[in-house]
């Protein structure tokens, strides 16, 4: 099983990384930090004869190193209340991907990985988190890749993840399962 | 009543505009297309001993532009179930507003506004773009703006919007209510 | 196209009534208030090797109207910010039909009708009673009803609810859709 | 720290019974279950002049039993995506508690308790039960009653629950969290 990890947060080091490198301890994976790529945010030619334009950045380079694992972690923290603008701009050129041409299975691809979301937020996440989760399970839908599970922990100020037990147990449990 | 629009939107005369103009039809409002502005990611740097660094940019323009208003109207096409990666990038710098000096009484100010939001998608928005709606709700509460309603409308071809009747009658409603 | 309305409120001529009636206005339908029959809150034998015990209350004549209609609409105050226990105790009992001999195409019927969802509440209903849309599009999928549209309106005191011309206006427009 | 816990479901042993027994292992609580009392679905009289009348029914005397602890777990099944119809016409009376005079400070009293949901369902409840949660969420704010926190199970069959390790290990914390 080959993993992916793809970061949406701006800080390094942040109370999401922590979390998400507890479910990748001692397993090797692949991680794309978002920030550190120019990913244009979509221009929504759908509807244009002329199709959408190709894009002068390195969102393709990143789906092609997507698409070669089993296993995608959507690594985010809850920046008001949903994933980061950074990650956001990235899921919306998934439209483009869907109708490129280079991408024709795109879908199917999709439909035989696994998808996770790892999220942290400081304002009571446990609750207003849930509406995040459930955009993120739209989307997953919408692309055929399966949703097999989320963890979401609470902190606010750096470190503070290490007192959300009930976050770092999940994160464990999810670490044995993908060993 | 002073009333501005901010579009998120990377199409011209999309249906969300297209909903959105009629809601203004006859209202002297300014507009603002964010995808027009130079806006940065934030980097999270709450926790940092210097703070958030000054980013050059023309966020603070557009926040100075809004805050001359008394009503806030976020118009956003549906992407992935949710606002605009454009439009999520500058609601992620209201993190660094919270704590500029030079915005001491972003709250207290934003308190006395309305915020309304208009959203058009096309899988279905009346059902898939709730966590989006219940997404702005946690937004508004916390920045303390009062979330005084949303249009939901579903077109997803070029003007499709003209045959969304329900949206209609809402965006003519909510005109009579900010005239 | 025939029409059934389910009430679930336990009061008389409340907003929630005289918003659906707004809907049926001048169309032939069938009405059943759910308070005035004995249906019995559902004991779950799906695993138990006897199966569902019959059980001696209205439940099935309920169902057995429902049934001769095209289209199904759920008319409920937002009580706690779902539909009443009434009709919670009504649809809970949908377990027992879907492995009852007796329906054995109770799915297949299903799929042919349309249902909507008639709510009206006190406490921002517009933010507060999406859960339970949401909520209802869980039901209606799993039983494989397709769910045509919602209708939420706000009101707390008697009559309150002519004055929230947004879901009056919504209530025309899905009177001429039925009609 | 005393501690009550209100069951919705109608089967014995079930796997929502099973799992809150975990939470509460070695630990001296209070358990009600719902089913085994009458309780009334509620006559909204809020707007009649006469009020609420008084009903014979056992809806009180477990009211008394709650008032009395310093934690309240609402243990229901996840039947159709929310709580139990027994569990909701229990909480649909809330609304003449708290307009009875027996009961003036209710809410003053619930303020300082604290609520935990734990609920099981078998049709994916890790996404598919958030909109109950969120339900929660708004009841426990209405009523002032502290909302510290949820478990979500997924199970189907009988003893299914033992299978979910991921809801057993927040049981255990939550266990040790009450203790």
């Amino acid at each position: 099983m080959s993993i992916v990890v793809l970061y949406g947060g701006g800080r390094p080091n942040g109370n999401t990384e922590i979390l998400t490198k507890k479910v990748i301890e001692g397993i090797e994976v692949e991680e794309i930090h978002l920030k550190d790529f120019l990913i244009e945010p979509i221009i929504d030619m759908r509807h244009a004869e002329e199709g959408f334009p190709e894009v002068n950045d390195e969102y393709n380079s990143i789906i092609d190193r997507i698409l070669k694992h089993d296993v995608i972690i959507f690594s985010t923290p809850v920046y008001w209340y949903s994933m980061t603008g950074i990650m956001k701009n990235f899921v919306d050129r998934f439209s483009q991907t869907l109708r490129d041409s280079n991408y024709q299975d795109f879908k199917q691809q999709l439909a035989s990985k696994k998808a996770y979301v790892i999220a942290v937020g400081g304002d009571n996440p446990y609750m207003k988190a849930l509406p995040m989760i459930q955009q993120f399970q739209h989307i997953f839908n919408f692309i055929g890749l399966p949703f097999e599970g989320y963890i979401i922990g609470e902190a606010n100020k750096p470190d503070e993840i290490f007192q959300d037990l009930k976050a770092l147990s999940a994160a464990e449990l999810l670490r044995k399962d993908l060993q």
